[in-house]
């Protein structure tokens, strides 16, 4: 088939950006060239605020058909966490005709080899990049962000973490060369010469997993190495946040087809309300990759029964923060309160333990209680999402049914130091709109352990009293060791326990934030610099984005002649 | 403790040596900085071969204390395929002790930076190198290799593969920099700036499970990957091949504790008679890596049970050779007898199935009929293998009487078209040596598949009659896909076939080596260039040695505070 996008054409256009994206990922210096400000897009192709708008409204109620083979049904039932009904289908996939279709367009894909795949992969980013105003409605409407975090998360950071997952791809796929001469001495004798050549070849069809928080962030990682490393991807979506994903199979198989590969090398797997399909796919055959972002049960079962796969799962951990002492009280106290905040908390990287010394702590404000810290906090919580718009801004809405539950069941737990209210929304009157609930545990109690050291995912967080740092250190090390973290955190003056808690994240391998009190919070992490997890311990087998994210995704074939 | 061994010296030392190595993976042309010949040792402080010889036998009878921690007894009962006792005893380890001992170094050790860690690994394999003569003895009377295969095999190209995996593991950790500066600009605000530490970090104690065959060359990798990443190692050698891996593990205590480390950083784990002791040490909580060569059912086992650890096998698999045509006769026919007789078959990499159309082949030579292609292959086995000092130069001794059993076995299976023979052994009459057994099989019948489709490790080769060229390549993909293999041969001079064969190779991830007739041989691979397996098919999970082999091995952990 004719190609309408050229190597020439894509190399002209992307290689630059790739070159830069191998390099942010060397110095892990700030990069990004997907643009965060919403009034950056309107040229150059990319849609405005209202043509994206127009964009995600036409989508409302229609039948989003891919064109992809052995389609037996159009199905879905997004209900937006903003209360409209999003009356999108799907296809559903006939999987024993999808599957061997998607394999049909591999070898082509394969020989294409890495650079060319890179620039594929960087023009399905590109048009997505484009549609980012579209995008952020969908993540909107389907995690219950709000508007400018979907924006942000679901559209740019969620293409940088794409991009950076291709530069990783495309370096350790570039490591082995494509042919070498290899010549022996053999003293007085005519050395030994070969011819070799070595191909980077893919493991087959990759499985993608989707979340209902974060479905491009999350799913963009897995979905773009794998296609980078020369593999088919089937992208099976959480069916609360389908459309971010379907568009984004959208795009790429666009793209693929014009650029004259097989469009079915991208694939949707939407399923029906509670077919739960994710579990038969997982162990097929067929499916050698696997990226999941979810719970911790079916991301343990995962890793024990899709044996025929490399498994990399994001799961559930218990993030903490040690509050010991700080020279910024109101930085550090505004901080948190934004951390607890963004997202009703409904971020894998939200702080839920507060560990504060039962004796209180040093601050530059002078000496302050735990019942001080913990009523500042509150008050601090309270202070930031005092004005509705504000908080409906930052909060967004309550993702199902199963958070609101858990933030309602927390008051039960311990003393209440902020109770968590009600928020109305103007615009979407049936949102469920919350802000976070702060409770005081005493760390030394049993009962207390059972509800801190499980993960209470929500606007929940616990403010554990604690003896001593010591014994605050030594928690930090069991929950991470027990528990998993996706982050930690940690506000101190002393350099002692400053060590004491790096050399805690140093030997549990978890990501540690210190005395962040500006406009860094401990729950947001930048592509090519930071590290999302560690993949070394309980909460995620792999982190967002190193070698061993894409090495495993391909092998290399050698073929090896007398020259 | 004071370093008898700084870092100043070490890197003046090593550094260059480890630059080309990092080049020479990039490259993939030959390079080895240890030389082959047994008459390049003896200056510079290394032992020449009589101070080698020397040296073993005053290893025999003797106590190998290590110095370990809870030594609870001493143990060891090999004895050599070429018939000597050895007599020597190792420390017997109490694992409850000795495990948390070797824990109390690591942080000294992660703490030291990759390049430090490279340095040390590389004065370990000078120490080894040096004593290369040495080795070699150990590793003919462990594995039953002839003396020059066992000095080169177990030596220079053992510590090859140790070198490549050192330079793998320094360049993944050197991906990631010390420390960045992160400045995000905030448009007429203040930049948003972060400083970030990255550290690699080590995954725990890493268990090397040793094999019979190739105690150094198999064990090395994984060894020295764990180590230069910052673990523990455990080494827990084959009970019949203690004494290479003892006498290593002797070498790198000496040179950790000589550049001020912990030297229970890398322990021996002897085990008694029949004791089994593999099981319950990769279970362990503390075991976070494991490197296994051997059978497929453990490394099964291990694979589906060692789940708190990252796991590297290479197990079984069935190699073929296709033979579909030629334009060197004689070439194929004496390569292929060389890579059927070398170590007796006793490689994982031996071929084993050679797929010959029943009709036969074209060859410069003339047409050639199926019983003549075996014939003059059987010829050309017994004239290489005439000459009993040659053949036994060639063959060594059969390992144990398992394969020897199998080989005596073999002759039941079909009709033998060549008998294996008895070849005395001078100097070690007990030594059991013997040429490859060539059976005639019928591709097309189900009790001949039986055979050739199941690993018959040893001397053994088939002559599987196949119906053509499609019929061989398609025989090929399903035992690659089936049963896995380390390595794929093929002669032929059509180029259909040709692409046919590679495609297979492509899409079953295999290993091709094309119209071998001269001094490369398909069962050997030569690191820094060539893979050993592709980790992409059932005979192994991993290769040695490329970034997925070592990119595991640690995380990394980041620290990140406001600037």
């Amino acid at each position: 088939m004719a190609a309408e996008l050229t190597a020439h054409q894509l190399i002209t256009q992307h290689r630059p950006t790739l070159d830069q994206a191998l390099e942010a990922i060397r110095t892990r210096a700030y990069w990004s060239p997907h643009p965060e400000h919403p009034k950056a897009y309107g040229e150059n192709g990319s849609l405005d605020a209202a043509a994206g708008k127009a964009a995600f409204e036409a989508l409302l109620g229609s039948r989003l058909d891919l064109g992809q083979p052995g389609t037996d049904d159009f199905t879905g039932g997004e209900v937006s966490p903003y209360g409209i009904e999003l009356g999108i289908t799907y296809p559903h996939a006939d999987i024993d005709v999808l599957l061997p279709a998607m394999r049909a367009g591999q070898k082509a894909w394969r020989d294409a080899g890495a650079e060319m795949r890179a620039m594929v992969c960087l023009e399905i980013l590109k048009r997505i990049s484009d549609r980012t105003h579209e995008f952020a409605h969908a993540v909107m409407h389907t995690s219950g962000q709000a508007f400018m975090m979907a924006f942000q998360a679901g559209g740019p950071h969620a293409q940088d973490r794409a991009l950076e997952a291709v530069a990783y791809a495309y370096a350790e796929q570039a490591r082995t060369p494509d042919t070498a001469e290899w010549t022996k001495p053999q003293g007085k004798r005519d050395p030994l010469a070969l011819t070799k050549t070595f191909k980077a070849v893919p493991r087959g069809i990759a499985l993608v997993i989707g979340c209902n928080t974060f479905p491009t962030w999350n799913g963009y990682p897995g979905l773009f190495a794998s296609l980078a490393t020369g593999n088919a991807v089937l992208v099976k979506p959480h069916p609360r946040a389908v459309l971010p994903l379907a568009l984004t199979v959208q795009a790429a198989r666009q793209v693929l087809a014009e650029a004259g590969f097989d469009p079915n090398l991208v694939a949707l797997a939407a399923e029906r309300p509670g077919e739960g399909i994710a579990k038969a796919l997982a162990v097929r055959p067929e499916i050698r990759i696997i990226d999941y972002t979810g719970s911790t049960a079916f991301g343990d079962w995962l890793e024990a029964n899709a044996r025929q796969a490399q498994v990399y799962t994001e799961k559930a951990g218990v993030n903490t923060v040690i509050v010991e002492s700080t020279d910024n009280y109101k930085g550090m106290l505004s901080n948190l309160a934004f951390s607890l905040s963004l997202y009703s908390g409904q971020m894998c990287t939200t702080p839920q333990n507060l560990l504060i010394p039962r004796d209180g702590i040093t601050t530059d404000d002078g000496p302050k209680s735990y019942d001080e810290v913990v009523a500042d906090l509150a008050k601090a919580v309270d202070g930031l999402l005092g004005d509705d718009a504000r908080a409906n801004a930052l909060l967004g809405a309550i993702v199902n049914p199963d958070v609101k539950a858990r933030l309602e069941a927390a008051a039960g737990l311990g003393e209440v130091a902020l109770a968590s209210r009600e928020i109305s929304n103007a615009e979407f009157p049936k949102a469920v709109v919350r802000t976070p609930v702060v409770v005081k545990l005493d760390g030394a109690k049993p009962d207390a352990e059972a509800a801190y050291m499980s993960e209470c995912f929500g606007p929940v967080a616990f403010a554990v009293a604690v003896d001593s740092a010591t014994d605050a250190v030594e928690l930090l090390r069991r929950t991470i060791r027990d528990k998993g973290a996706m982050t930690v955190g940690a506000y101190t003056t002393s350099e002692e326990v400053e060590q004491a808690v790096e050399e805690v994240c140093l030997e549990e391998s978890a990501q540690l934030s210190l005395n962040l009190t500006g406009g860094v919070y401990v729950n947001q992490t930048a592509a090519f610099s930071d590290f999302h997890g560690s993949g070394g311990n309980p909460a995620a087998n792999a982190t967002l984005c190193d070698g061993a994210f894409v090495a495993n995704r391909f092998r290399v074939v050698e073929v090896r002649r007398e020259s």
